[in-house]
């Protein structure tokens, strides 16, 4: 067969260089051409020095011309700027999957709330997939433009999916404490990443408050079926990878009849582990991989059910699931250049 | 005037460690006695070479004699090694301040239900006061046996008294998520606390039933005069020291007068800092200090108040609260030995 | 082509567990057996949950058939545990890779010195090559039994092999200060690696006599045709994987020549990278990689060659160069099962 | 006594704020004013809000009015801002200490190598005294105008002092490895530094040629009283403090006779402890504290003397020795507002 000719947009960010060297591993795809604006001309390596042996990838200063030359299109960039590059994929019938924001709202007004702008292609908007890949693999087969979840979305989902499809929860006073690795916030720099000030400490930031709230709310209103409210609040981890949700539910069952429900609802799935009853799920055990952990514990006390949804928010929370959208979409091998096991440290 | 003289049970242990460095500095007392079991008949500085400067104390093996010498007596062991130093003690008239469990909760079949054991002597118990010191004050002046808080409950009841005793909140559904350094975890081995199975990992541990959610919810049925229930998940973070609780309440009021109440309530405290809106609670900020750094948040859109609650879990959550209600028993200032201020890194 | 067949003793230690998780992914083998002393009958995930995902291997509590069934055998054990499997080995002609010290030294005396017993089976270790890949493939392919090269010497022989090979440098007074990531010091717990007692702190170990001298001596001594002698201090890093070595290097030239000998030395190796004058090997760069990255620098105010030599401990510093060891001498392609490329965070 | 009162030029940067939180513990200063150039107007807990206990200094734009207003002037600025302070505190009499490198090169030519411009006030340099306290004790007292030595060249200086002074070891090729807490690197961002791309991360750099390397040639050649060349290679932790330089040198003596000059010659001092035979000196217990920690080991193989010396580089190498040459010069106790214990964890 001969190998899908991938374009990425953005390989410098954090997610874009995850991607990157996600696809130097991948059995069924040549990377055939990656742009940065930031660093166009240099070889990726000067940015990351290991990724030097991976031949070495010289960067384009623009995404100009992919969507003539690639197959599939990646992009990793901040919100805004993917929506034109879609369109011109679209034009040429190529495959784009956007790690950024633009596609993933599908209320044209929620989107303006939480971002600042209206959508620029609406007819894009009304084909475009949400890459949930485990929920919407169906949809994913074949589409042309696929939204990649957010990474605490993608955490948040999981943990809640066979919960709220079969009723075991209640829809309503759900809460999502949720805790990042620091990659989730970006190359860029501040004073609050800068390593002695985020070393050795840990808090909440935009509690209250946080643009993945109305995504996760999304999902879960089409699960249910009704308009689904959550608290959502994310903390920022001294690590480098890995979302820990711990989500606390209403239950209106118990904890045998949960965890028969996950396992069936999981069973089948490659990237999702329903842990035994007393395990508690780690970022560290999905750390560098595409697996998603999930423990559940019931506080019968308060009838409290408690999901506990690890991710690599690099992996299954970005670079990850595009790759694996790409690969349903492209009726390539599901786990084709995924890993499901994670290093032991 | 003449120093106090102190002993510490268990000095090897983490919280009497941090007892002996806050000891070695406090103006108004001389440590005259240190005693563990493990390392009797040591210089201290053979367990934690940084305290060699501090005249490197050299180890009783047992406490006896200690109710004899020493005007104060801590103890940071075990539970149910404690009630006896206690009972010695008020048999001499000596301040016991426990750092331990064994006084902590008033009932003893919630006791017996949560560390196995009856209590040993029910008139001490009757006579201890709770040692959660800007509640109470009052109690704590002149008492002879002070059962030291955890640094959950600590944590928890600091965030939450002011909104619980104004009725500000509902007392239903209260959740806590707590996040712990490993200090917490005490000086003893395990796989989990290993560095490289802990470093760069995040996970909750005994969700749904840790010891520490009667004792947080005794004092909040106190605060509201009725039985309250929460639900309390504790976790690990990468880091030494330090706990931040995320605590969900439905909120009865808006965050102007939340604010207000929590400043009226704490206005006048040395150790309790309540941070401007907008500003999120940080570990980091009351590093090593005995401070408690309490942030409000409210997400109106499931009228939630969400209260991030920051202390040192070795120093408010221990040692430095030990020391604080020494010096309200013994009538010395309140803040002696003690700093408010953290390092900035 | 049919797999080949392989079997892991030791699986759960650090070194075995990182093989496993390599070998999953190795194109041309089939893990057939994996063994473990402490965990025989469990699944490999009881002790690692990040490797369920693989297949979840169920530990076998011996080696015995191993020699039968497999057609390689690894062996990551304490010292003195790996000669009668390697005679096992032998008798059956199956390649047998030992991770641990027993055949590493060739001197009898030296290893009785450093490791306190004899040789047990003398004629195979005239047999046994010492699989330092870049430097001895010639002698790998094919060999029966491999001497797989401890961390610490890996990285000080590929820094100094182009220097001292060229005559670059003096053979005298070389100076290796040497610093690793904690899983070099193995799963086995210890009060010093208990993570809040080795977070936030670095020093130097067994200064001036650490096991792994002589074996870099015997190596530097083969290169130079006649006795080195060398000054070794390892350090513990707060990291968990990753090994930098500094190397001292009284010169005989200047840094141009000294680069292009090393490119010249290096240019056709996948898994050697020398960095451009100016950059700094770093062990971020080479993490999860079998990759060893090398820069020099030259102080010409003392006449010093500056080596800095980075690799990761647990893949080219152990499971890695296992697997290029087994791919060399069974002749499949070198970097078959291993990557160059190192995550960029 | 009056206190003495206390100025603080540049008291956001990492040493200011440091100083800053040692001198409210003072017992025997007060911080009158202390200014910063980026956070003038605001108070610092805006920008370190664990300061915010200490009476929340509201920050000055500039030092004017510091040299008539204050008994004592310290500065903390990046190199070349330094001198015009120190001229106005000369005239007025007042005590100037400075933390950055203004003052610290006798020899102009030095100077002007490495820092790029001459001396600006030539009389005030020669009357400057450079105050690495334990070897220049006398001097300091009464100084008017005080270098604060560098980080590195404390670090070094102490652990070669009692083996240079006595002739003990060579003179000749000194090799000072040297890894330091990202502290050291100061608040200003940089790509390095941002958390994701430091932590589990460690190199050397400016290998060959780093700004203290001179700094710490001066003060051996006075030791030794002839020209002496040192090769110096710093290296950045991922930590949050400290400094341990590891340094070997040509042994003329044994073991036994190098523990004995070392503990001679610091004997009496507060802040020098000479570990015990088979010790390392480790960061983690100088943590905090001003106090260097020396342990010496003996290569007898090579003829080796090792020295492992640790100090925080925030306080020992930056604020607290400053301190510490305040309370010498003032005839203040010297180890006023200081601590030598460091915590446990």
């Amino acid at each position: 067969m001969e190998k899908v000719k991938v374009g990425v947009v953005g390989a410098t960010g954090y997610a874009g260089a995850e991607l990157v060297r996600l696809l130097i591993d991948h059995p069924d795809t040549e990377l055939a051409i990656a742009s940065s604006v930031s660093f166009g001309g240099k070889n990726i390596s000067t940015v990351y020095p290991g990724l030097r042996a991976g031949g070495d990838i010289k960067l384009a200063d623009s995404w100009e011309g992919m969507p003539d030359l690639c197959d599939v299109i990646f992009a990793s960039l901040p919100h805004g700027h993917s929506e034109k590059i879609g369109s011109a994929c679209r034009e040429t019938g190529k495959l784009f999957i956007d790690l950024g924001a633009d596609f993933r709202l599908e209320d044209e007004a929620v989107y303006e709330e939480w971002y600042g702008s209206p959508f620029q292609n609406r007819q894009l908007h009304s084909e475009a997939v949400y890459g949930l890949c485990e929920l919407y693999r169906d949809e994913i087969r074949g589409a042309l433009t696929i939204a990649n979840p957010g990474c605490y979305p993608t955490s948040a989902a999981l943990g809640l999916w066979p919960a709220l499809s079969h009723g075991l929860v209640s829809a309503e006073g759900i809460i999502i404490d949720a805790k990042s690795g620091v990659t989730g916030a970006g190359r860029g720099l501040s004073q609050n990443t800068h390593f002695p000030e985020h070393n050795e400490g840990f808090c909440a930031y935009k509690a209250g408050g946080h643009r993945h709230r109305p995504e996760i709310e999304q999902t879960l209103s089409k699960i249910t079926g009704k308009e689904v409210k959550v608290t959502f609040t994310p903390h920022l981890l001294p690590v480098n990878r890995g979302i820990l949700s711990t989500i606390y539910c209403r239950a209106k069952t118990d904890l045998p009849e949960a965890l028969r429900a996950y396992r069936d609802a999981y069973g089948n799935e490659t990237f999702v582990t329903v842990l035994e009853e007393g395990e508690h799920a780690n970022i560290r055990n999905v750390k560098q991989s595409n697996s998603c952990h999930i423990s559940l514990h019931m506080d019968e006390h308060t009838g409290t059910l408690i999901v506990c949804s690890a991710i690599d928010n690099m992996v299954k929370g970005a670079a990850g699931q595009a790759i694996q959208n790409m690969n349903i979409a492209l009726g390539l091998s599901e786990g084709a250049g995924l890993k499901a096991v994670a290093p032991a440290f």
